[in-house]
């Protein structure tokens, strides 16, 4: 009970010294504008029908595609519609890998079928044949990563693992085994394997595979590797256990890399009012895998990302510091957009108090991922009655966006929208990434979730 | 700031006085049995499984329909084959109406075409004659009660109100509008229309109309009441205000109440360990409008109930209270269901220490909304760090479903699941309201939330 009293007068004291500041966190007018501010974004955003334009006109854009340069126009041609005082491009050199013809036929000795699959992007393929061997299951990285090559010499590797269904947070459970698509390759390779098959990293009971990207650690490993869907998985893995025959594919894709292209980041700036030099950076990815149409990764942080100013303009709020609309080129397969964003503003000697990616879905928002010091932290934090009416509540959780990453490692302050995360790796990478999966009413309350956050940032941060 | 510390230091005393009620509200082990109950959840839960043959076996089940009884049926034997100790069925007289053939057809003299429409529910229709009049359009409740009787006798009412898409809470916007349902019907009769149209009560932008319950105030009042989509109804407020000719309505329904029918609640009950005669409630609706498939609404509500029971069961914990789970009959177009529960309740003097719905769709949880003292209240938000996993943060609401209210008007504490609001009025009473709308992972979480909620409660109340 003593420690109890001590630990409550500490607290008590630290409370009187933060007196000044804490009550000073924001004002009665910060309170009505982001009322009135969250009443236009419901009531008259454009973010939807922005994407609807982006989906449905262009479709999906996987950097160095003509569609993705389209993308660029597009970008450009909305952020100057939207109000932006000034719009370029920024130039980026970006890897350009193809698809392709594709099929994988699964089965015994004389009777394999076709199954739906999806070359993993950034592999070679087989050059256009077909690459036959006996199938070889592992159950998880490390089972693979321990196996004996004698096992896996001449076979096609089939990856089974399941996403972890258990983790309540769609991302931490993706974190746990998206290095089952990004390293098996290799790891086969070095064994001597001809191929790689992966269970999808999904959520959904279904067929359909999902993509993403992938890597061979050295030049000399290029054999092929593909997804195929949850229910397909399950139907494999129960013939492998059960059938008498060996159970064989047949792998057969042309895709490949096809060295790099010109593409390039957009960006639109409000200029501030104050300090017209001090950035702060909203923005989300521009690309997108060439399956779908990039709908919610990340079509929907664009078009968030563009109503942020949007909104600050149909207010007539000019922020003190210059607000940067920017959509990243290559975050899917190289994240060469972020890294020269924060090549220039390094060399430029640009200062941004603040840059916020918007790419983890346009679901309905909860809270805002930070990696900022712990003052900074507790400032969101004290702003949460003005946040939560936006779905706001966790402020607790670290992180920023593929893109953002190389600016936060300058030093910048950074952080992420996180939405619920319950549908996002049903439509991840897959053709079920489409316009009718994004909830209008939730791409807005993100829209208005992140423009609430920097309306505040900008009047109490430096 | 000498008022601050005053505060803080009453605030201190207060901190010590709660010290021992304090730091005994949860233990080490309600948080590691969390854990396991939300990973059984996540990973094992059959809420889904059940959820699809409930809407793809027996559809949509209005309350005193044949498909109703057959949910009763399917009621009895899922909670049998969950492992109840008992199941009954608690017999309840409900209203029967019925739809029949209906259209509606909108346009100038001489040239009507047929839009989409249902006839607001308990509604009578036209007897199957078609009902053909001039059509008057008001932008309120207000507006409509208002006006002269001169400017509506003869006519057809079109009341065009908006969905308030400025509410960030859709239950909140509901609240603001749902009377123009309700009470257009009486308003009009009392005033000499022959008709009424309303826009549907819905946040998305289609042709697809949305029904639900309205009434006349006295019997001598038989006029037809429709629905029609947003879309429909922009074509029609444009038609009104930018044509030439006088724009006429069709109605033509032979929808009617056909007197009352035997039907019923379904309960099961797993009992407690220690306090077989104080009950915790649990429960959602069996009953759904005649169109869709009652997923959200509220066939959600019931797989969730049952799943917790299925919980409870699979991990071996018998709660110290006895589990009821109950399926209502009736909530939508009557609460007979509830009112017979709180009835049987009260006349059997049982005691029931807290009783939860799930009637706001399958959507991810966000929080639990109660009515209960103050100090119940706080204990709820102690649990907080063990709720939040589930995606409960806000017990902040007051609110309690509508079948539990009648056992909440005889002093029992009550309260709901809130789930996400933003897309329940895209599905709400119409034909959206399938299966494939209900995320597996979101029913599920919202499954193991309310599982929390209610071990804990097991735990701590009496």
């Amino acid at each position: 009970m003593k420690k109890i009293v001590q630990q409550c007068l500490l607290a008590c004291l630290l409370q009187v010294m933060l007196y000044n500041s804490a009550v000073a966190q924001y004002t009665l007018a910060d309170s009505l504008w982001l009322q009135r501010m969250g009443t236009y974004t419901m009531t008259s955003s454009r973010a939807y029908d922005d994407l609807r334009v982006l989906c449905k006109e262009i479709g999906h854009r996987l950097s160095g595609s003509p569609q993705s340069l389209k993308a660029v126009e597009w970008a450009v041609d909305v952020l100057k519609k939207a109000g932006a005082d000034t719009v370029w491009t920024q130039p980026v050199m970006v890897p350009v890998w193809e698809r392709g013809e594709e099929y994988l036929k699964v089965g015994t000795e004389g009777k394999q079928d076709k199954v739906e699959a999806l070359s993993l992007g950034n592999m070679h393929g087989t050059d256009g044949k077909e690459v036959k061997a006996p199938l070889v299951m592992f159950r998880s990285l490390e089972e693979l990563r321990a196996a004996n090559a004698a096992l896996i010499q001449g076979k096609i590797v089939f990856l089974n693992v399941p996403f972890p269904a258990e983790e309540l947070n769609t991302f931490a459970a993706y974190s746990r085994v998206y290095r089952i698509r990004t390293q098996s390759a290799g790891i086969v390779c070095a064994k001597g394997g001809v191929g790689v098959i992966i269970r999808s990293i999904s959520t959904t009971k279904d067929e359909v595979p999902h993509t993403g990207a992938a890597h061979y650690p050295d030049t000399a490993c290029r054999i092929p590797a593909m997804a195929i869907g949850n229910t397909t998985a399950d139907a494999l893995a129960l013939a492998m256990s059960t059938g008498t025959g060996t159970v064989t594919a047949v792998m057969m894709a042309h895709c490949k890399m096809k060295g790099m292209a010109l593409s390039y980041n957009v960006i639109g700036e409000l200029r501030g009012a104050k300090h017209k030099d001090k950035y702060m950076l909203v923005g989300g990815h521009l690309d997108s895998w060439d399956v779908g149409e990039g709908a919610h990764d990340d079509g929907a942080g664009c078009v968030q990302a563009i109503q942020v100013l949007r909104n600050f303009k149909a207010l007539k709020h000019r922020p003190a510091h210059t607000l940067r609309v920017v959509m990243f080129m290559n975050e899917e397969n190289g994240n060469r957009g972020g890294a020269a964003y924060a090549d220039s503003a390094v060399s430029r000697k640009e200062h941004h108090i603040f840059a916020l990616e918007s790419d983890a879905g346009g679901f309905t928002p909860r809270g805002i991922g930070l990696i900022v010091p712990e003052q900074d932290r507790r400032q969101v934090q004290s702003w949460a009655p003005l946040l939560e009416p936006f779905g706001l509540y966790d402020f607790k959780q670290e992180g920023c966006g593929v893109d953002i990453s190389p600016l936060k490692n300058t030093g910048v302050r950074a952080g992420e929208l996180l939405p619920d995360s319950q549908r996002y790796f049903d439509i991840h990478h897959c053709r079920h990434d489409v316009l009718e999966a994004v909830n209008e009413r939730e791409l807005n309350l993100g829209a208005a979730g992140i423009t609430a956050l920097l309306y505040l940032i900008d009047r109490y941060w430096n």
